[in-house]
């Protein structure tokens, strides 16, 4: 590796989005006099029966949890889209609007209030899996359904307004930017080349080593070689599956393990429960082949220096590049370390 | 305007940048039980002997800071990037970097340690401006400077490490992400129209009048038909300047009367100083002739409900699209009324 990329500015390709990242090893050292983020020492009981999400109690709409044993999932009670609204669209100069109609669950991992990914089990994790794989295929039978976005906000800081151990997946008429990306990038990589993007990449990982965290048979956990957030990590299955459904028994145990080590080596980094929002891309659900569409789920923490202190994406990122100060190869190394 | 865009889930269009929002207007409902922010209630001093912002205080590199008057810039002790590593790029498979070089600075707005831009007459903003004009023709003539980006980060919850009331400049050797996307957007439009995008939009923003909130004879503020954070606003330029080079000073003192408009109407929106990132997006100084630019400054605010509740762009925004509850009208509406 170019010994460069450890000491000098410089920008990386993501190859999946077609974007850049600033990366700028130098500025580690800077003192930190901005805002703390308050870690959560609270200990919190198995069932709170205040919260929304436990079992048998009563959300805001009047409806009674069941008493669940392991996953349970429901329709969010204030989703941000609607399953049936009219349809309409504003073509008027260069105001430009589309109505869009989708479905918005939650789904809560466990019954057990105080747990979170990282203190599953790996079978539990497994139904949690299950459950995703469920959910996927039911809504790509919905003719309605086009993209199905799983995903997870961890910790308060990631704006999560409930500690019960949840995701969620909001599934829509149309594609989000970041499909739209993603999908143009691997479509034309699989055309020129008649391989998976991803796949590709993976091996050339599994090659260098630097920012591999964890393998198993079917497995790479991974810092991306384009990692925006300082600890980000990428999960993909090594062979070139377009979504979780295609995923054996065998595999999703495999898949389930990974996530287990990523988030047991998150809590472990900075001593506390590590917040973060992951997301899985996958094929879209819009009735075409999709072959050029290698899964991935992605975990985007804040956390850069400790519990309490957190990477900014403000003014720079916002109207610039998304900016980093460790490198993916030291983030990769700290977090292989605790495994 | 269609009233279906203030009753269902819809995507809006930006033109600038070619990406879409998600807008759902009934969701503004939703309980808050997450994380609320801290306010700030202390009274600053106007001079604090432990600021390295302040006249006449030392830096952490042992610099001394002037006994200055009005505005103040100085070379970022902290660079993200540095102006003097080697050139180099990595172009192994499927991994790509290239070096970045260029050149941070730091904008002192005022020798004043307790007051932000709102609390400031706007012939000191004006004095703001000046400097920011100065500063982009003197990187402009760097050659190697290829695009200068003025922002302020202001608010701990915005990463501000500082509460000194302060800019930034970070400028560069290529474009940044935002950069060419709204290059390539402004350039297919002026190719085919001969006119400018943006400018062609303030005309009918004018026009509709819903989404504007303040214009003087040179200068309009609106919440932009596409805006992402809930109070979004943008300040553009009546006629087609690519920069802000070519403001008169007449013009200049209306630009800078329209920020302080904004930044007023911000504090009184939740009664308090007002967090938010600002940037301005203008020509790259990359020598070419660059007249599809049309130079804005947005306004990028994180509250939405009130001074400690805020939108969390996490999850689903990370993963898809951003999305938004209030609609721009209805954030338009807000600010207007508080002028
Ligand atoms: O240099 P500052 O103001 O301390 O840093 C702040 O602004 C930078 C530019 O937007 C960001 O990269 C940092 O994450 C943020 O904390
Ligand atoms: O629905 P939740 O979990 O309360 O809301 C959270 O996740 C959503 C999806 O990423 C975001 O739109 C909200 O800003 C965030 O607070």
């Amino acid at each position: 590796m170019n010994t460069n990329l450890q000491d000098y500015s410089h920008k990386r390709f993501n190859i999946l989005t077609g974007e850049w990242v600033l990366v700028s090893p130098h500025r580690a050292k800077r003192p930190w006099q901005g805002q703390n983020e308050a870690v959560s020492k609270e200990v919190r009981p198995t069932h709170d029966s205040s919260c929304y999400l436990c079992a048998r109690n009563t959300r805001i709409n009047g409806e009674v949890n069941p008493d669940y044993k392991d996953v349970f999932v429901f329709t969010n009670d204030f989703a941000a889209l609607q399953k049936d609204s009219p349809n309409f669209n504003v073509n008027e100069g260069l105001f430009k609007a589309e109505s869009e109609t989708g479905i918005c669950k939650v789904i809560c991992f466990s019954p057990d209030h105080s747990k979170s990914l990282a203190d599953m089990a790996v079978n539990e994790i497994t139904k949690v899996v299950a459950v995703w794989q469920k959910e996927y295929t039911l809504l790509d039978d919905n003719e309605a359904v086009n993209n199905v976005q799983i995903f997870e906000n961890k910790g308060a800081v990631m704006g999560c307004s409930n500690p019960h151990p949840h995701g969620q997946i909001w599934s829509q008429s149309t594609l989000p930017n970041e499909i739209v990306k993603k999908d143009n990038q691997q479509k034309e990589y699989f055309s020129k080349n008649k391989t998976s993007l991803l796949g590709d990449y993976l091996a050339q990982e599994l090659e260098a080593k630097e920012r591999v965290i964890f393998e198993n048979d079917h497995f790479v956990a991974l810092t991306p070689f384009w990692a925006v957030w300082p600890f980000e990590v990428m999960i993909a299955p090594k062979k070139n599956y377009k979504d979780i459904t295609q995923l054996s028994d065998i595999e999703s145990v495999a898949y389930a393990e990974a996530i287990s080590v990523i988030t047991k080596a998150y809590d472990a980094l900075f001593e506390c429960s590590f917040p973060y929002s992951s997301g899985i891309h996958q094929a879209p659900t819009n009735g075409k082949e999709n072959n050029h569409w290698h899964f991935h789920m992605s975990f985007y923490p804040p956390l850069l220096r400790s519990a309490t202190v957190k990477k900014f994406m403000v003014g720079y990122e916002m109207f610039g590049t998304p900016q980093r100060d460790i490198t993916a190869e030291q983030a990769a190394k700290r977090l292989r370390d605790l495994i």
